[in-house]
């Protein structure tokens, strides 16, 4: 077990405290999440489990991971089969102290902030979303406004071999930090401040509650980072501003994972057939356009960074890929859907992201149709 | 079997005169074209059939056909196995009257005016090319300069069913005339006048012999024309400006074909899905003002008709996407290559023709990368 050794958190969780964490969503990424709370030894860990309820509570996962090894019939502490469920032990109301959201963010289907309410206490429960996408944390902030919403970018390697197998190759590297108000998505037209510039100002009394919830909102994201990373996890990072984060993660995932949705091709193909040079290139500097106008500045040398830090022969078939494949909804809303309304928003030209855009609609509306 | 009604044609094939055909290509609308040359009574017609040369030899075609009714094991005149072959009859060289080509357009595969070489008489053979796309005559121009060169669009349905069945669901209904000169592609950089305009300026003795060219070459087209209305074909019209309609025709092929390959959708689909207002219609209007530009003005209507002319529940799959599900090379350079070249030339912004077709590359590539 690895302890934090990548950021430095003024505010570690009290030695032997146990927070009561609920996870939602235990894919790849989700299983590992729970087994690396689990671990932490600060977490009691409820995981919801809808169609494999009844397989895992029976058989647990068989787990082969980079960052811990193989593991036969894990469980984490509790298995329920619905978010209710979990809500309540035996006659017993249970108030979490985290619910952490690993499912894919699809709002057109559901809502993510109606999904977690039963097990949400008003002012007490922080929501972490590890998600895609951007401005996935808008309807949580607005229905939960008294709580701290924090998300989170992941870089792990992870998916689940039917029926219970989780193969973990690439290490659990995260970035997560504090939603303290609405995203670029909600407030990009820029008459409205932003809440986190709020501190230059003449302090009123409500700023000054805004500062206060600040610092508890950062104190709980802080103990959670400091939790995971106990629970070893290669390196979780707290960064002050999740947002940007978000948009550097865009710039992969909003090209790659689309593009090789639509042309059912490998990362290695795409870049093999100058794919990245004609589409994606001038796609990534699309979404570098749309972050800077919302005021999320991305580094120049980004987009040469994550065109080509891949190689050429990476057969990789991202997540969009598969689910198409499969039959399964794309993300298409939060990856692409929401940087394009802010982009509309802010003037900024996309001709590439909604041609790609409009092509994943026209897929995404005929498996809908197949599913009816 | 019926006469032409459509069109006026001033010089009729003479009663008795049989031309000499070789027909290069006999899929769906190859086959009925060869059935209908043969029909006319007026052509000698030699297919070249390669790899079904021993079995229609064996089992000719079984044919069901909206124009022809049924027919059971017909044969042309004379199959041969390569244009090689269809070139000698025994020890005597056979000079053609026409050469029709109805096989796909693939210029970075083959050259089409190498591969008729064998069957081309310089000064006498005409070239009638029954093929998608735009630019596809200005290689036969270049390296036939002393001979006709027509092309027709096929706005006939018509498919094979292996080995040997043809179903011919829409009439054969088309459009051919007379390449005087190079295309778009080759001259729309507009410094160089059109052959086609030479005839207000003051005739010089070259100019004289272009007129003289103008007047046999459409003497040849007329003739086609009237052996093929004659063949029974449902209607074949001469027109005197056939790149116009090859851009007319465009419209519909550079956007509904290439759209449905690339998100394998029905026509229908692709409509129902809004992808038709969302890609289809903009994409149609940038084909519209290429054509604009290159001196080929299409009426302000033709992009609401061609987006709006099929039902919604229509099941058709256009030729591209059943090319791209079973792995044949795609026309891609033709039907949007060509014209993209054209729209560069003349500064024409196609923002999603451009996405399209880099799209479309990535699948050829993909598609070339396992023939290997």
């Amino acid at each position: 077990m690895t302890t934090s050794t990548s950021i430095s958190v003024s505010a570690p969780a009290p030695a032997n405290h146990v927070y009561r964490v609920c996870l939602i969503g235990s894919g790849g990424l989700g299983t590992i999440a729970s087994l690396v709370l689990v671990k932490s030894g600060h977490a009691h860990v409820t995981v919801v489990l809808r169609s494999k309820y009844k397989y895992i509570t029976e058989h647990g996962w068989d787990i082969d991971s980079i960052d811990h090894g193989k593991i036969q019939g894990w469980r984490p502490h509790r298995i329920v089969a619905s978010v209710a469920d979990a809500a309540v032990n035996g006659s017993e109301k249970v108030e979490f102290d985290y619910v952490v959201v690993c499912t894919k963010h699809l709002p057109g289907r559901h809502s993510v902030s109606a999904m977690i309410a039963p097990v949400m206490t008003a002012g007490r429960t922080t929501v972490v979303l590890i998600q895609n996408g951007l401005g996935i944390e808008d309807e949580i902030v607005t229905a939960w406004p008294s709580n701290t919403v924090m998300s989170g970018v992941s870089h792990i390697g992870s998916g689940v071999e039917e029926p219970n197998k989780v193969v973990q190759v690439g290490r659990d590297v995260s970035k997560v930090g504090v939603h303290y108000g609405l995203s670029s998505v909600a407030t990009c037209s820029s008459s409205s401040p932003n809440p986190s510039e709020i501190e230059g100002v003449t302090k009123t009394e409500t700023d000054l509650a805004k500062i206060d919830k600040r610092a508890k909102s950062r104190a709980k994201a802080e103990a959670y980072v400091a939790m995971y990373n106990a629970g070893g996890a290669h390196k979780c990072e707290l960064v002050e501003d999740i947002e940007t984060a978000r948009w550097v993660k865009l710039v992969w995932n909003g090209t790659f994972n689309t593009v090789c949705a639509l042309t059912r091709s490998s990362v290695g193909e795409l870049q093999r057939s100058k794919g990245r040079e004609a589409l994606l290139v001038p796609m990534m500097w699309e979404i570098w356009r749309i972050a800077a106008a919302s005021g999320h500045p991305l580094p120049e040398t980004l987009v040469k960074h994550e065109a080509y830090r891949l190689p050429d022969d990476c057969a990789y078939r991202p997540s969009m890929m598969l689910d198409l494949e499969n039959g399964r909804p794309l993300e298409l809303d939060v990856i692409l859907g929401n940087p394009l309304k802010v982009a509309r928003r802010l003037g900024v030209e996309t001709p590439i992201m909604d041609v790609v855009y409009n092509l994943l609609l026209v897929e995404s509306w005929k498996m809908e149709q197949r599913a009816h």
